[in-house]
């Protein structure tokens, strides 16, 4: 089949490797001649059991995760974690630390406000988010349940470049649904990590969640059956009916991802992806702008500004005739962001620069 | 692509229609020459909003679906909705009225424990859910905030033959997820009907909930957002990402149901596949049994049993042998389960139909 190559910058769901997709392509009808296709199967079954088994061992050996943490798939996206965690973690406690970086540190603290009380532990709205405070700044509370984070906002851009240090024994929760897999992390330094599959695991519908074990049974008790991190865990993420499909697909994209050399070896292509799209921002000589301060530019999200507002319609016409779709900035912030996640391969991101720098010579 | 035929009997996720599964193959990398495939499409971009929209008004076409009610497209499954539904219906009762008629009446019974006086208002336990107790002995609460039954007993194989009335103004709140768009029903005398996805309308991962309208708004005040009916209604299923691909899915679920001369088309095919299964099952002199009455018996699931249980395991090994797959009945109820939805072929039912004769006479 030949069609015309589009690149595809949707901040998510978004491109997933065209190697997964045509695997999925291929086995839609009988997933490796049980005669099923994956979408027909009993998650309860040899094959699906297989599936889920070999998604979860592949993440394990992906991220490095610790014997002592669960790995659990569950549904709703990042928005429902933000209740799921306040109320499965609080315990004793009554209140949590949150650190305020945009978007959905927001929303994740409006959400946190109706279950606890939140302590922003440090926030960046001063200048409208273009930097990440100094962690020695940050007004921790020593007897808070959780230090919650966002590691990278994706309308925002902005993205932490460490992992911020655990102090009194309160550990770290930290919404990463848009670097999820994008560079190495160390996962022991973390009480829970979350992330909505629709950036670099797979279609929207599915939750990954890795919780330490000694955060499980503090749940509220009033809390639905379903948003108990513990019934999950117990059930090893079949207290009923998972997202059968979306897991699948995120089996095949952890598979593609060993193939890449792992989470080291895409963690150096996405560096070299986001250097190119920078260092065409920063050599347009004002043109193109980001208001990101350095060290906090998001390697996911590129988000940017022409120099005239004006220009934004034409430079989204032409980018779409170019095969560049998706280019379009959030309402919230303005202007253009590109997503430039695993899947992106360099040949696109080599085609957006080429193209920002034939318009930057052509309307500037 | 030649593939031993096999016929999938699953109880859910279950069998899917192979036209939809072949239409879905071929633009699985690129849906309508938009050069992406539906899992890479961001919710909010033309593409989707046309495959939402479409979803949500064949299925409105399908069944029916009166002005003044909404549909929305959820996660989570049934289980989540036993605690969704008290937690948004109950408004200022302090009550329900629940029906027992089996495994799923009582999860649903469990959970509405925890946020409201349930009264139950009938059951068949008593005598092992073979019956459905007539709806006059009902013992009925004029104040409760809704009734809830279960239409379909997946694992039991009851199903009700009606539809209950509506009393004292009570709503009615139904749990359709193993018969819903099975049968014709007029969706007007329901307060509330959903159903989990993977047995009738697509994969796994996707709950399908149709609410009139004026039973929004009554959510209690502290349930988490995402849980809160009036806000998935008011951002029309788009408060955050949804399952893209199950919806997608079950678009194309609801394009070949049209196809089929609708709910009255696979209806009628429905009642042509049981009747061929409980013939069988009644003409064998007893060597296939059931034990739920006549007019209670399930379209969707057939439940039976062999009469000497030795001969179950070889009943699954011959089955299998003969491309008839997942026959064995819930662990609950033991015995064999036939669940032959609206997307088991009639060819699939016959098949199996045989395969029963000839290991009846064979071990008879």
């Amino acid at each position: 089949m030949d069609m015309a190559k589009v690149y595809n910058f949707s901040a998510g769901p978004a491109v997933l490797p065209h190697q997964v997709l045509a695997e999925a392509q291929s086995e839609l009808l009988d997933w490796h001649g049980s005669g099923m296709s994956v979408m027909e199967m009993s998650h309860r079954g040899k094959e699906f059991m297989e599936i889920i088994h070999d998604a979860e061992q592949d993440l394990r050996q992906l991220m490095g995760i610790p014997a002592g943490y669960k790995v659990l798939f569950l549904q709703g996206g990042a928005s429902l974690q933000f209740a799921m965690a306040p109320l499965n973690l609080l315990g004793d406690k009554d209140s949590i630390d949150i650190v305020n970086t945009g978007h959905w540190s927001k929303l994740a603290i409006k959400e946190a406000k109706r279950y606890a009380k939140v302590n922003v532990a440090a926030s960046s709205e001063d200048r409208n988010f273009c930097y990440i405070p100094e962690e020695a700044s940050w007004q921790r509370d020593p007897n808070a349940a959780y230090l919650h984070y966002t590691s990278n906002e994706t309308i925002g851009g902005l993205q932490f470049p460490y992992i911020p240090a655990e102090q009194h024994g309160v550990p770290l929760v930290c919404d990463m649904s848009s670097d999820f897999l994008s560079r190495e992390i160390d996962v022991s330094r973390f009480g829970m990590i979350y992330a909505g599959a629709q950036k670099n695991i797979g279609p929207s519908g599915l939750t990954v969640l890795i919780i330490r074990e000694g955060l499980l049974g503090k749940a509220r008790a009033d809390i639905p059956t379903m948003l108990n991190y513990q019934v999950h865990a117990d059930a090893d993420s079949m207290y009923n009916t998972p997202g059968t499909y979306p897991i699948y697909i995120a089996g095949l994209v952890f598979k593609w991802l060993k193939e890449q050399g792992g989470v080291k070896g895409i963690a150096t292509r996405n560096e070299e992806k986001a250097g190119l799209l920078y260092h065409v921002i920063d050599s347009s000589g004002g043109f193109y702008s980001t208001h990101i301060e350095q060290p906090f530019r998001s390697k996911m999200n590129v988000v940017f500004k022409l120099k005239d507002e004006a220009l934004d319609e034409i430079f989204l016409l032409e980018a779409r005739k170019n095969g560049l779709a998706q280019l379009k900035g959030h309402r919230a912030v303005g202007g253009m962001r590109a997503s430039i996640y695993n899947a992106m391969p360099i040949e696109g991101v080599k085609s957006l620069v080429n193209f920002m720098q034939d318009f930057a010579r052509q309307y500037g």
